[in-house]
């Protein structure tokens, strides 16, 4: 585990207690994207698969982490980062391990992103996250998140 | 809290075990409109207000819920409920108590949901859910999920 993903790991168990319960554990951090894991025993259901919310929680915190990290890197430190909307569908049951994916948008959008930020102070940013059983590239989460960044 | 409440609640813990560590109680199953209760300690975030994945699971378990003790009361109980897509917004941040509502949907809807699976043995129905802070009307945050009944 690398520095970066060690330090969001924290953050996350810190600031979130509940990540800690679910067994959240932040795997990769390379090449700007961000790979979040979730065990099966602490998330399962009543049908031996992953619970849907704990599922929507992996894809929600591999934006939110995403985003933390960016502009950790960028040294923005005077924002925060909220929730506002998301949609989330799931085309597959996922039954074990969670590997929750979140990689960058593209740079046009990444630098209309940043330049609001810095104008107004406020910016909003949609990350597409996807959530797959581990060993397989198959979303069976597919999630759209539009985060606010504000001072 | 009414039998029904009890057992749904003991369902949501056995077969859900994220929802103990939650504190999720089901309070209210009164005229077709369930309520369910998260505290805010082992659900809060960075800012001291609930992460927005435990308000997640407690919208769209509320709209579960509703569609468990409903077929319940009809004697159908050879279906399996799934939540395929979820919208979600969050308008306002939830600091306390959160309080998630599920009504019934119009007659007409769950008329032609209950036709549909006794025909086909397979029926999708969207329930809109809310969640309060406790003791407001106002809601902080807005979810629609399309659920699947299924042999």
């Amino acid at each position: 585990m690398t520095t970066d993903s060690q330090y969001l790991q924290s953050v996350l168990h810190s600031d979130i207690p509940l990540t800690r319960e679910m067994g959240m554990e932040v795997i990769g951090w390379q090449n700007h994207c961000l790979h979040l894991q979730l065990p099966l025993a602490p998330n399962v259901n009543h049908k031996s698969t992953m619970f849907g919310g704990s599922l929507y929680c992996s894809a929600v915190l591999v934006g939110w982490g995403w985003l933390h990290l960016r502009l950790r890197e960028l040294g923005i430190d005077d924002g925060h980062i909220v929730i506002q909307e998301g949609q989330i569908n799931y085309p597959l049951p996922v039954t074990g391990t969670a590997v929750a994916h979140c990689e960058a948008p593209d740079d046009k959008t990444w630098e209309r992103f940043l330049t609001m930020y810095q104008r107004r102070g406020r910016a909003r940013l949609t990350l597409d996250t996807v959530v797959c059983n581990a060993g397989s590239d198959e979303p069976a989460v597919k999630f759209s998140g539009q985060y606010v960044l504000h001072r």
